[in-house]
């Protein structure tokens, strides 16, 4: 079950919409302009997904066009804290990433030359 | 950047890696066997963009056969706090989850007998 969890929760898709939601409700189409390169059919899925473990919420406003907006419940809300927590790290490390990066490739060139 | 950080690291497999390497270093076949259901392939693969990115190092044993050992680098243990607060988040709410399923599922199938 822990794994079956981490499945859903450790999909970068996951993480970007519980990020984005991060200060309240969002439109569906928000969402989407938001989270860059999802396609609605990935969307619609992982809200689905989140929508069925209780971690986000679904609203359906009957006007006209129909508007839907997704928050986090309160139990959403308490995966804030490890989400953000993988995106400040990302954020601090990224110049050491970006280091690491060429230095490998750098050494992946040179072994390629001595061939 | 970050996105692209994240895109790695928000990938379930990477997850496990760097769980799996909390305690220290760990073989490839040992890894492929603590980590249910992960390929040989998708191992490798993510063991090599982890291992770009410094964030895994990897010992070769020149013993026959081979031994090829993984670690966390020092800039990799940090990634360590935020992924475990994941796994531990997670563990937490297996139960909360499991009975938001449920009450889902119940509702679809009340949904589909009013048909």
């Amino acid at each position: 079950m822990v794994r079956e969890i981490l499945d859903l929760i450790g999909d970068k898709w996951t993480l970007y919409i519980i990020a984005t939601l991060k200060d309240g409700p969002v439109r569906f189409n928000e969402l989407r302009r938001r989270i860059d390169g999802i396609s609605q059919r990935m969307l619609t899925i992982n809200l689905r997904g989140l929508e069925r473990d209780g971690l986000v919420k679904r609203t359906l406003f009957p006007t006209i066009p129909p508007r839907v907006d997704y928050e986090l419940t309160s139990v959403g809300k308490t995966l804030l804290a490890p989400v953000m927590g993988l995106v400040t790290w990302a954020n601090g490390n990224q110049e050491s990433i970006r280091h690491a990066r060429d230095r490998y490739d750098a050494i992946q060139g040179a072994d390629l030359s001595e061939l």
